[in-house]
């Protein structure tokens, strides 16, 4: 028991470190950049409160599991912000390590189970996973719109480019979520 | 729906203001104090890992949806560090007050779910409630060996204090949990 105590406690003090993991969202009041821990935080919170909007068949007790575990990984790989060019292979290989070493720290059985649901995430197949990678991408929007343009105006996207990498994925997951916000996103780029 | 959806959205917009309010514990690497917005998303993290030591009959996934939210009548209140002097019954009148305006947001059955939620944490009187309120106990404690006193240097406090204020109600609602890390304190405080 105290063994399983210990690696259990690891991996928690582990997993502190991705509050120094900083996002190229700001905060509502564009203050800073957030991070990825009160991230996790306020999308778990997004799939408490929207639950009602997810479609049939999502578990939201799953979702918000997994939006708790989303970005681990990025205590090693760090963030990749939607906006940037990624080399996607390297990064899907960075995170795979990355999931080794993180998850690797819990007791075996944990250590598969949790991983299990990560990889649920990203393979974005399930209705909870396509769910819940909804959620993760309708929080920075709206963050943007609060602060007035942040990783939006840092970036130098258009709209058209929103609708593309952000929307699809927000509107495959949550219809209901991406017909409230698209007017408001293109209400902003004609301001 | 869109009425709906709008006072959902404004309350999750107000929430990013947790992420603003400042605690007395550190992160694990002492380089700047913790939000009460990352530590309700480490804490929930807790949960999740931890389940297995909660005592019979706890609804994990009830636990996990009081650590989101229990901390955001702070946004108005701010937080109370566990050793400082505090007007309790004051505290408690804020915090309701505050309770009124942020669940208030919300429409009108979700304010009342959510809020239930919260006052059901406060009163700590269920077991799902005991045992949030012990792990939320039990993030400080291990902040602050990892990063070598902590708020226990910042407040002076001696380890009799800790079992006093702490220790008792992680205790109460994790056992196994406090004979885990008692042993470890009451080290840090002979080194
Ligand atoms: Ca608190």
């Amino acid at each position: 028991m105290s063994a399983r105590l210990d690696a259990q406690m690891s991996f928690l003090n582990e997993a502190d470190k991705l509050k120094n993991v900083i996002r190229a969202t700001t905060l509502c009041d564009g203050s800073r950049h957030e991070n990825s821990g009160e991230h996790s935080w306020h999308i778990a919170l997004y799939a408490l409160v929207l639950a009602e909007h997810a479609p049939d068949g999502v578990d939201i007790n799953r979702v918000i599991k997994m939006l708790l575990l989303h970005d681990l990984v990025e205590i090693d790989a760090g963030d990749a912000p939607i906006f940037g060019d990624h080399d996607i292979a390297a990064m899907e290989a960075d995170e795979a390590i990355a999931a080794d070493r993180i998850f690797g720290m819990l007791p075996v059985d944990q250590s598969v189970e949790l991983r299990a649901i990560w990889e649920e995430f990203e393979a974005a197949q399930t209705p909870d996973a396509i769910f819940a990678k909804s959620l993760d991408r309708f929080q920075p929007p709206n963050q943007n719109l609060m602060s007035n343009g942040g990783s939006w105006t840092d970036y130098g996207v258009s709209y058209d480019t929103i609708e593309a990498r952000v929307g699809s994925k927000i509107e495959r997951g949550a219809p209901v979520l991406w017909a409230w916000l698209s007017p408001k996103i293109r209400a902003w780029f004609l301001h």
